[in-house]
């Protein structure tokens, strides 16, 4: 499998195209790429172009592209996680597994619970969006999953009921639907809602009722907050074949 | 929710129990436990008494038992996850999330494309199975999953195929079957048996499906090898209800 990268700024209609920065970076000094080596260029939008080393310097590459492919690694339904903000650690490890498994966007939030306040998130949000970054070229991913600045619990709930499902994970939830009676057929777009280390008080849980947002459980065992979004990505990946 | 611990030698036929080791020093010293606080001692064959603190000595708490209710937490279905050994900081992650969704134990295996060799097992395995007693204890198991000695591949593999369904996740795997359609209403013991860094080789899959195991693919993405164990745990409990 040829190496692959992101490059947003590709242009398809010039059979030639040059790789600058971090990408020429690794390219001539990490893997030490050779004239005449296939990589492949993702223009972060579902295509894949097929690509031959024509000439590399130390801060450019040249590159021509030989064949065009659309990116078959992304999932038929849109799914954006909604995650209580944790510790940044588990934080990074959430947003890592949900861009393998298939997410479109990560946007943390603050709700009463959370043991974290906000501190530095524009610095710490060029991170995360690094760490998605890297999950998405190591992966396959023929987008670049985004990492949102993070919003307060009332406007995350508003934004995430815009969804056609909002799947709202609350731990002392009794007698909800499975997870598999709402994810049906012919949803597009899913936001899933998971809590930080704290959980959701009852208040927010209704809240997020009223505003339509479906309440589902996890079974008797309780996960920890970095294991539930990643368990209901794979859940609903699973349900609607992107896990096969 | 009153604490709960993992007590191997309870007594259920006596009223009065005691409680060393650990779980004493924990309750006495860390979380300053006092007369007629209530706690769960868990006996680690699915029972959870519901005791009352009786007494606490610095290395013994008295307990009295009050009722005992069969534990609700664990799963319809036996999953053993058999996984190719990796780095060590991925494999305690491997264990601590498999012991949340609910294996029941874990067995790590040496493959040829594995990075590390082995060094002081018995030593690690201690320590992983602390790892596994501590997540049991979080995510409220009925039972404390057992992390098992490393095997070499062929053992791996014969033992996995004993259960009545073998699930070989392989990267490279083409026009296989999708993981729902190997699920099948009312399979009890399951095998599931994921690759390391390394991934396997063709002649390793080729051995595997030979001795009866089901290949699956886990979809386009590449997915690391921490995170396709959770992924098919995952997709496994919600496929036969286990996390609703």
């Amino acid at each position: 499998m040829p190496h692959r990268y992101f490059e947003t700024n590709l242009n398809p209609n010039d059979k030639i195209n040059f790789l600058t920065g971090q990408n020429a970076h690794h390219l001539a000094n990490v893997m030490r790429v050779k004239k005449g080596e296939e990589i492949i260029v993702c223009d972060a939008n579902g295509n894949d172009y097929f690509c031959t080393v024509n000439d590399v310097e130390k801060e450019k590459i040249t590159v021509a592209i030989n064949t065009c492919k659309k990116s078959v690694s992304e999932p038929s339904v849109s799914v954006m996680l909604y995650v209580g903000y944790p510790k940044q650690d588990k934080l990074e490890l959430i947003i890592q597994k949900a861009v393998e498994l298939g997410a479109i966007g990560i946007t943390p939030f603050f709700s009463k619970n959370c043991v974290v306040t906000p501190k530095k998130e524009e610095q710490k949000n060029e991170r995360y969006n690094k760490i998605a970054h890297e999950a998405a070229k190591q992966s396959g991913r023929g987008i670049i999953p985004k990492v949102y600045m993070p919003l307060n619990y009332t406007e995350m709930i508003k934004e995430a009921s815009k969804s056609q499902l909002a799947l709202y994970c609350y731990e002392a939830s009794e007698n909800t639907p499975p997870l598999h009676s709402r994810v049906e057929n012919g949803v597009k777009t899913i936001a899933v809602i998971t809590g930080s280390e704290g959980g959701f008080t009852t208040k927010e849980a209704d809240f997020a009722q009223d505003e339509n947002c479906a309440i589902i459980g996890l079974g008797p065992r309780i996960l920890r907050c970095e294991t539930a979004p990643i368990a209901v990505l794979s859940a609903i990946m699973t349900l609607t074949g992107n896990l096969q």
